[in-house]
């Protein structure tokens, strides 16, 4: 089951640096381990801003919120989720 | 080059039904049509609304405005676009 | 799995009161249809406006939206869905 | 009668772990004791955020302010408060 | 039990006169009407727009959402509701 | 004149506990002074947030912000303000 | 007694010509009339677009309403309302 | 002296082809005297909508609003201007 | 060449009570100086807020930009600016 | 291939002086080389604000990132970007 799901990050300006490159180290571990387990089917940055463009493969919603609660950066974003689905004028059975 | 579009279809309320079910005919084989040419890489509906979520694989910002500007919905529809690159964080070369 | 659905209905001004009270006696019978299902699982009406808040609890988002874009009144509603999980402060197992 | 609170947490990012631990712990315990006395009658997260959607039974407006006021995360959160009632295509006399 | 009802009229601007007048002489008699019984105590009129800031005095949310439901403007206007109570600076017992 | 004024607080998360309390203590004395002057009519708890509905009873909108800007409260609030003045379908000469 | 009130002009896309020229001309020669009489005691034109800014010097809130309320083009405005006073740095006792 | 004019179309859906066309022919001829003039010095296409970004270089904000209001699709379009001027990291002393 | 300006001040909650005064007095002696200039046509305080609606009155866009990001309030001040011109309805040939 | 990019720039009211400098001597420098490369084509002050807007000229959505992201005050802007194309009723073949 597909989700969008776009996430802007806002670190603190006043972050030492050393605390985010450490986050941000994490966050780029479990995003890999995610994406090879097929959870995060794909992942893109958005041009021009520290955001990105997720869609997400899972089984319920209670998985998505385990999956995107449990990021490093978590508390450092903003997120909005879509659900999505087949659309009629697809031309995959199934496109993920 | 990727591109994220969301689309929002708006028809009047008072269009005909042959008028609307026309439209979105040839809406349907010319989105066929661009995802068979692999330019619309991914459509999924919305879950609940009347819109969708696409990615367009396009050579510039020119074919990305021919092609959605082509669509026959164009006139009736709320169009945002967001330009996408590779994710330093992804796990593809090429994430399409 | 459940989702939170609001939905706010625009009849146009001008719609025929004839045609009007079809499309609201339809939307009774499938909401009460979809309620005895257990798919919708609340409907509350929002004090003061021409709006709702439901709680569906569907297989999927397909489910969700095959459900809801089935509505009589679908053309007519502005509709924001979001998708609901279990609470760790929630002393129900399953709270639906 | 019932009331739809929405309720975003927004802890500050400098807050000391420990001291976050303590709010949430009290939060948990007020959110469970309201539940238990029926008050809290739902209490839902939103998948992807630090967000819940929550149905309040409350005998008025007035107990409704004292409860979710008292929350310990209270001072932390965006909140907002939509008075609902009977739907009239509920088929419950009485749905909470 | 006391709510801050706001509303905002938009006519459509084909309407004819006549029934633009019958509709406004029906909302001021229902409204004269509420106002003798008490329950909508206080009503005012935003100065420079076709809108007004109304107090309602009702048993519940059911009663509000009846009264206002029933305004012959009511399908022509944007409605905002917000439940009021007691403030602790309030040197009324019972500020109606 | 009437005008309606609705007051949110928004105090800092790192403001110490005595200094709150002091601010409150005061802004509580001056909100019960002007209201025994006549000058804030109505003053109300929106439910559920730190946030209030008030009437303003002033000369002008000089002395509105006099009183409204010496509020102990002033530099942590967002406020918005709307005229009021007498609604065509009031039963009352002067709803005060 | 000053107020900014800002008007934007919607005229409905197929109203006749003949009548839109006539409330526009009734509208020009009201607006010079209450500028002839001090009370609409600036007007400009915001480039670019068919909207103003304008400064008016009433009595009080009421008489605020009975002047705009009474402009012909009145009912296809967006219209919002800012009270004004002294600026504590202004060089003019009097700044109309 | 130049200025960003944002300009969205957003043409009625019933307007009748010929009529559109017209319009729309005769926007072009204007746009592109203006830009031989040197009024308009850049106008774009934002890719995948019917809108566009444009700068123009006009003596003052009465001739912006004169060429800006003179534009046959004027009446249909929801736009937006900012004044422009030299920065100071531009390696350009005139940059039009 | 007029401009409207609306600045709406906030100042940190933490800033210190001597830097504020400071700030402010060298605000105030800059904005009478532009005042006896007259380049700061108008200056209104918001009733109720802490903001300000101003007139200003320069050569161009280049000076108006001088002007205001001169204000020693700059750095902590929302800014928004429409150009103004003459309005056809206007009396007066240049009013200021 | 063109965007429009709008920057905001927001500085902590705490960063001391010389930081700031720094960071604004090192995004002059870097605006100025990317600028004599042509890929910053236009660079404008928006008149009264801390803000500007661009048009860059890059091979494609990632150069856009990776030129825009490494700006050093790119941690402290809100941006937002739009994709440009050749307008069908501009005079010049290749707009920039």
């Amino acid at each position: 089951m597909l989700f969008k799901v776009e996430m802007k990050v806002n670190l603190p300006a006043d972050m030492p640096a050393e605390v985010a490159a450490d986050i941000k180290a994490r966050e780029k571990a479990y995003a890999q381990e995610l994406q090879q387990q097929g959870k995060w089917r794909h992942l893109w940055r958005v041009s021009g801003t520290y955001a990105n463009v997720s869609i997400f493969d899972v089984t319920d919603n209670a998985e998505l919120h385990d999956l995107v609660s449990s990021l490093p950066l978590f508390p450092y974003m903003d997120i909005s989720v879509a659900p999505l689905c087949r659309h009629p004028s697809s031309i995959h059975e199934d496109d993920r």
